[in-house]
């Protein structure tokens, strides 16, 4: 039968968990020089060190905050389940958590589930079992049952999604249905007319919103033609700006919609190679506005989303759920048209 | 006086933990019920969901892997600190950890120290307490106590660094002095006789040992002119590759090598605006071949790190040392040149 570390303390009697004073016993020393061993100050001598720890180990104590976190119910500990590891996005999105987390005492662990079930579902296992003060996911499969889980032993979740619902708890999500109509509508009002929106899969619900907006936004002026990618990465960006620099110039189009920087980025360079001028011969409007947008060497013209804030957003919701004990909270929040040389014709310095 | 959840089952007497009969007694149903909702199955009805929930409430019941961990000893975790968070080379280290170990059921969980000694102590703890299988630290802060403390309840430690010893436990670094050879005598050997770094701060161990190296490659044939800069991104890199196009053509180094790839790149896009051509007029290698290298306009030659494999041999010394009880052991892994358009001119057809 399993019998846990610290109920082997039955085994002297009382019932009472391992102390420090059964490991200075069992080491012959002082309860003061296991503490000192035991925190690591350095002004014990290394035969008492060896002592104290052959006795920590002989003993299975654990000098540290698993016992304690099982006590208070709670850790210092923000879980976060990121399912894109390769998204620049999710780098400030963690770094927005982070700073929040240490206003408030809190400190942030990461989990890569790498678009992978059964890794989302073991880290919200460990972070349940740590009992973390609570949790933010960027969900990939069906993780309802463990967030409910979760809930259950108050412990708040925060899920980061494009608008999917039926997560439960709290959540925050982008509009991207208004970034596509932001990008289409500034394409038309800088004059082009062949529109192309580049991105994918077509399918996944972020590339859809921003489609269905951009078609809104576009509409009874131009058409959108779409060129489907598989991932939104500077390669197929560029793959795909090669076959458009190999139409004749008239079949090309003029303005173009990226499903996100990365792609911006490697048609900008597709173009660049081929001779095409960005943006006197054709617009670009990326999406996120990732650091590297600014820095490209055609500056580009993107969609902002709230990056830092919303990680710092969904930190505080899990600070007030637990503070207040308030009901779950859904926000949306807006993005914005950063306008750079990339898009505009005639105004930018670097391409007259 | 404090107590743990786990010893509270005295009061029932036998002084066993408690158990699934126990939140099945206390809510009505039965051990399957309790079981299927504790294990998330979706066959049970929600006012018995409810019901057990209530009870592992009341009771303080944890239906996780806190108590199964603390009785086994160790868990699935391999805990990995990173230092510097926006560094897209330990994207790649983790990614390569992650992979490995995948293969023996670990799953590794990551705390940003964000060059914050206070933050990568409690991470160290944290991992300590959830008895991590073993723990992958990018040290910036002195953690020598907190490593031998894992290490002495039996975690085996990695360390990440560019030379540093002395932190116990096993090691893997790079031979930045071989890199920087490699960059400088790939220069020489170009045609190139103005060479730069560009590349900060100077007296970084990873940094110098870099510019060490990049001397004794061009030793004797030419001097290496130094432009600091204060970190190694995009932003600063372009910040210089601007004054340098502000030079009289005659007087601007006419191969440079950037400490790392953002720095390339920032000097890539500069050059651009400015019209000077990479590689005719000025050619440049970079450092770490991250992804955006290949993809860059003029794709980038750069000095390779074994990334992936990096986090791999860090797995898997880890395991080896809980397997066999190794001694600590030593990596050091050699970088190679990766020689793309940037550097060689007359050989790339983007520029020609």
């Amino acid at each position: 039968m399993e019998r846990n570390g610290l109920a082997d303390a039955d085994s002297r009697g009382g019932g009472r968990p391992l102390r420090v004073k059964d490991v200075a016993a069992r080491a012959g020393v002082s309860v003061g020089t296991v503490s000192n061993v035991l925190n690591g100050r350095k002004t014990v001598a290394p035969d008492y060190v060896d002592r104290v720890m052959q006795a920590v180990k002989e003993l299975g104590f654990l000098p540290n905050d698993a016992a304690r976190t099982l006590r208070a119910g709670s850790s210092r500990v923000i879980g976060f389940v990121i399912a894109e590891q390769d998204n620049p996005v999710y780098t400030d999105v963690v770094r927005g958590a982070e700073e929040e987390a240490e206003h408030s005492g809190g400190i942030v662990l990461i989990g890569h589930s790498r678009r992978k079930h059964d890794r989302e579902a073991f880290y919200l296992g460990a972070f349940a079992a740590q009992r973390a003060r609570g949790v933010v996911i960027q969900p990939y499969g069906d993780v309802a049952a463990e967030l409910g889980r979760l809930r259950s032993q108050g412990t708040p979740t925060v899920v980061l999604d494009a608008g999917r619902s039926g997560w439960g708890g709290s959540s925050i999500s982008m509009d991207g249905e208004e970034g596509g109509r932001l990008a289409a509508r500034h394409l038309v009002e800088v004059g082009r007319r062949r529109l192309a929106f580049v991105g994918g899969p077509l399918d996944f619900l972020a590339v859809e919103q921003r489609v269905r907006g951009a078609r809104a936004g576009a509409e009874g002026v131009v058409p959108i033609e779409a060129f489907e990618i598989p991932d939104m990465t500077i390669e197929e960006g560029h793959g795909v700006g090669s076959q458009i620099a190999l139409r004749p110039a008239g079949e090309r189009p003029d303005g173009i919609f990226a499903g996100n920087d990365l792609v911006a980025l490697g048609l900008l360079n597709a173009f660049t190679q081929a001779g095409i001028r960005v943006p006197d011969d054709i617009s670009i409007v990326g999406y996120d506005d990732i650091g590297l947008a600014a820095t490209a060497w055609v500056p580009l013209t993107s969609i902002r989303q709230p990056r830092e804030e919303t990680g710092a957003a969904a930190v505080r919701i899990i600070d007030e759920e637990r503070r207040e004990d308030l009901p779950a909270r859904h926000l949306q929040l807006r993005p914005e048209l950063v306008i750079r040389a990339s898009s505009w014709p005639g105004r930018s310095a670097a391409n007259s």
